[in-house]
């Protein structure tokens, strides 16, 4: 009754929501194979644990979870009459359960220091490519769906719109362990109110109310905990030590890494290293399977003792969580005040004033509640007309709804 | 370790909150008290059981459940700088626990039929003038605060206004026995967050996002549940039983009553009934302090034989839950409409017209998730400045906040 | 989303399992027939509501609480390779759906005062064979399994049997709404674990220290709500005033009481009078199946002003939460210690001594853990061997477990 | 309203228990120290999120909960009448917070294998005694508790008995994360009937029933989850790793590490290197308290690729869960069976006589359910009289009871 390999499978205790049952077969397969047990060495929300100390749940928890809800979504969508074969509910299920195997650890701040140019979403299909090939095609199907390259355009949208299982379940599921209960989304009543209109997934209207709800405990959820104040202040000094340390790295100075954090330390790994054809693919691979957040944080506690002074100060501080300090404002900061800090930091500490450009600066956090893009959020009413969310609510603002809100932080020490 | 006394008063064991302790003295002496008592046998939102079947809950668990956040909301302002004395604690703690003293059974609906032209709220003001008569005047501050009359407006404003006690208690309790749950409200965050600014209850700014999520929570609890079609079609058939028990009352027919029920149907009871004064005023608050749920139920069930049929055909379906049809419209719905299924009753039931006219009808509902009375939920930012959460968030829509929503029902039978 | 008639049947919203579907057909209609809507007006538990607040829930919501474990319990035997055809799933869900069908209000309590010498279970039988005559025989084979007639006896064993359906919701649903969180039992990991051999239904060898959990909960729930000493008092004070108000009955004086409750009042009430065949049982049934809550509770509310002392005192006594004190002891008490008890009410109160009676008295009650009956919890091992749990367990004292342990209560006023 | 410093100390959103305030001062200072903060690095339940996925949560958390619920037990016996003073109070809530301070990571596992002759008690003790010299003996009070020296001795049983505040909340905890809810504890219910007799910590007789039911829930969560046979074949396997790494170590091999690692990998720490005036001591403490999880797994992810094949292959396998088969037995296995096992391995892999060593083997696991040492559970009747709970109580086999259990368990690859 836990993870453990029955006649028929497995079953997978899960905390939020029970049990969940894995069957022989290649989801099976997937779940097994190193790829996606990496996943379980990859927390799912990075340092917020500095801030909400139970959110040490992992991405392997999440696509589990996100998974689950497929299978109950496909339940409700077949009850309510529509057609969705075997084959077509594996894909979905595989490609949800895969859909963030491109993660890398910290994978917002890495994203931000050492692999730039290249997304997590664009890791995701290379290596579903990958698991492909090795699985001699059984994936074909997932990926289409993944790609939105199937005809059946409601079942990418159960992968990836503004009301996927993704959402549902990270919402939730991160909502649980930070103990945010206000976060909490009515995934089962959502999921029964889902139907398919015109080959779009749409809610009934009665589901409007759980709806708003949904919209509004996702911006909660953001601003209390996604973007709270104190998980930027980690991150950004988590970015800063990247960058210091790639810097250190490009002097060639010496500097503990694990194998796969080395390759993408002292080199400049970019998209080109991931392109289908290039001879530093199976390399570029190899590394970024290999890196979880392990390689990060034990390399940051050794070099808390480096002689670069930069590195070692914020490689402390990271660990014994004395973060930055942190303004917010609706307005960008000057370089005015930038540099007083850090003038501030260079003198206080007796730093070069190269390495106090590590200690204070500025950049921005943005969110939008509802993105308007292709696939909105659709509400079906009972004479079949179907309206955007945000006409069909007399209740949020829709302008507020669709618009992006930016907010600049000042980070510094004192 | 449940509800029973001991050495040192009683704990309660509350499904939604765990224990809630209460120690001897006049409050101990309050909830003992018959008036309190009877709250037992009320059901906090009456027939509505008939969609949610969980939804047994009492007004006596909700009366004690809104005192409990209340020494919690102390608590937290205490712990804050603010001076609250022990008899000021011990007063808002009064006026929270008989904040509903004056509902009666299925309290809106016998609003609409026998007990017209005075509210509960008047009705709570006079039974606690009762008890204060009773306990020697020590529930006098506990009624300055009640009504207001107390220079501390704050502690009313813990009583009652758009963040009070009784709102964080029910919203939540609902939400729990209705299993409705998206309405979950985080009553501790937000208790949490209470400050008060120049003598009135606020919010900080941090907590902006729960707040948010309170006015949506509650707008869902609206529309889902207290507001849900098949309560109204329920509460429409109660009413329309009682008015026609009324109706025959008035025309002398002999109906089985109990002896408080029977003062409300042979009588015309209204405001001046409950006067100060008035030589009616024993025996109306001795027959309402003996009604309740149970007086209601058991005559109808006792009327579903009665020779009137419109009578015994109301009371019938209403027990065996073959309810009124309902449509909703934003429109009124016109009168030509309302008598063809009048019509329609009389010849298929063989009524008289007179009786037919209670199997048909229409009427309105209204809510407004925010109404921006005297006591708003006012933000305070580090400024020191407060504002009104309708100006603070950007993504509540303020007019469709403050605007009422009146919704048409029509009902009938088939 | 809620208790509505949908197309494709209706989803019921319950606080502890969240949505339970009803499919149209024959269970649906028995749901919406009068015997079975009736079960609304009878709380499970009585009166517990005076110790614990929050088991104000009905038999309704736990009949359809255990029918929604059996959709469960069947689906995994049959996943487990156990052949149940469509029709033995309708049967034994209806069989489940209907087993307190014979329930009366205060059920325990009636069986010593009203309604003596034929028990619920007997009334269930008579009811339910009712309904198969009106259902034109739909209910045949639900009533084989329920008593035990069917070949495949594992189907009557998840009816009726120490590790049934109706345990397994009925302690998680009692310890859900009293808020004795100790007494959750892990329905879903039971469920599971069960399995058929031999046609027994036994649980997998791993679930052994479940079932331990499950013993000791059951008995935790026993002592500390089941039987607490204060729901023993409310009890016994009920028993007193029917047992005073027939034996005024007797005496033709006159009381206040519905129709229904007066053919149990002034009529000697038993066995007979349900006998297949008799005269009275079209009465008797019509009667019986029209009496609940609310008959009890509106007959004790008038006669509090009765002119009878004895039993206008105890009404009110009841009412307000007046109840007897009680003492506990292994050993019975002695008739002088009773006596000494009866002479006091009777001078302090002014009463008769036949009056003086009802005001103390004493009896007993007893609980076996667990019942070493015709259905034993059984264990299966992989070896194939089947054991019973009592050997099974290294921990639980084996005779403990079967022995039925008593207690003597003493009850009296002061 | 999450970890971050208030003007008024830090309020923790714990998932289990909601706030937990932190007030400036000592506790506070405590918390924000390094050696506190190394234990968000450390997994509570070290290689159980194999088999639970949820279980991440650390022993930062757990000695927060621990110290939450101290607070509770305080104020609980306060309002009993029992004199604590603020310095005990305080003492004792350090005390539990520090109580885990020794552990290391992946505790019990390093216990066999790096760190011998030495148990986290001890070291916590040592580092306790560290803290306080830093803190200028504001601990000495917390260590006389601590080590059962100061008179107050119900003070201690708080910390560490067979009742304490450690279990109480680890139970409940490790119940949470793993989803196993049957191994949930009434920790709010116990801690209410505490209660303290001849300087003994006591249970109200009325708590027995919760003691049992505590008493089986861990007996449920030992053998379910601590003792689960994938949780013992993953810790056995690192073992094994850490054993064999240690074993190259000292033929001089060259070794991936840490330099904290390193220090424990390339000596012989025993009980010596952390004596009070060691020349050791300094570096030893230095060193353990840089030691985490995330130093031992980097350090397998490296050595997946060692060219000693017993290393790399037991990490490649630890690291994508292709553990050890097992096997459970009453009775030891046999050297034979043992070695044919080897024997297997040997052949099938390639490997030497010596590696072999490390693909098979045997052990024993033992558990008590309750302990009958020092302080026992002890039942306080109304009568004054004490009573162990293994007396007091009738249904839980006493012999049983106080038993240990041991276990024999195989481990081999095939």
């Amino acid at each position: 009754m836990s993870e453990q390999v029955q006649s028929n499978g497995k079953i997978i205790n899960d905390p939020v929501y029970g049990f969940i049952d894995i069957r022989p077969g290649i989801i099976y397969d997937l779940v097994e194979h190193p790829y996606f047990q990496r996943l379980r060495r990859i927390k799912q929300l990075g340092l917020t644990n500095y801030v909400y100390p139970g959110t040490m749940h992992t991405r392997f928890q999440h696509a589990l979870g996100a998974m689950y809800l497929m299978g109950l979504a496909i339940d409700v969508l077949r009850s309510k009459g529509h057609n969705i074969s075997d084959e077509e509910s594996t894909a979905v299920m595989i490609a949800i359960l895969l859909h963030d195997i491109g993660h890398g650890p910290f994978s917002h701040t890495l994203e931000h220091s050492l692999v730039t140019g290249i997304s997590h979403e664009d890791l995701s299909i290379i290596l579903m490519e990958c698991l492909n090939k090795e699985f001699s095609g059984q994936l074909t199907l997932a990926i289409e769906i993944f790609l939105d390259n199937y005809p059946k355009h409601f079942l990418h949208q159960l992968v990836s719109s503004q009301l996927d299982m993704d959402r549902l379940d990270y919402l939730r599921r991160d909502s649980f362990f930070s103990g945010v209960s206000e976060g909490v989304v009515g995934s089962d009543r959502i999921i029964k109110m889902l139907e398919v209109s015109d080959d779009k997934l749409v809610v009934e209207s009665k589901g409007i109310y759980s709806i708003e709800k949904f919209l509004i405990a996702r911006r909660l959820m953001y601003w209390q905990v996604y973007l709270h104040k104190t998980v930027i202040a980690s991150e950004q000094m988590l970015v800063n030590i990247l960058l210091r340390a790639k810097e250190l790295a490009g002097k060639n100075e010496d500097l503990f890494a694990t194998p796969a954090l080395r390759y993408f330390l002292y080199n400049n790994i970019n998209k080109e290293y991931f392109k289908a054809g290039s001879d530093k693919l199976t390399e570029s691979i190899s590394c970024f399977t290999q890196l979880d957040d392990y390689d990060i944080i034990t390399s940051i506690k050794i070099w808390a003792t480096h002689h670069d002074k930069a590195l070692s100060v914020l490689c402390y501080r990271l660990l014994n969580r004395k973060l930055f300090k942190i303004r917010i404002s609706n307005r960008p900061f000057s370089s005015e005040e930038i540099n007083s800090f850090r003038k501030k930091a260079e003198n206080s500490m007796g730093l070069t004033t190269e390495q106090a450009q590590y200690f204070a600066g500025s950049d921005s956090i943005s969110n939008f509640a509802y993105d308007p893009g292709d696939y909105h959020i659709n509400i079906l009413y009972k004479s079949g007309e179907v309206t955007d969310i945000s006409k069909a609510s007399d209740m949020l603002n829709t302008e507020t709804l669709s618009k992006t809100v930016t907010k600049y932080f000042l980070y510094f020490t004192i």
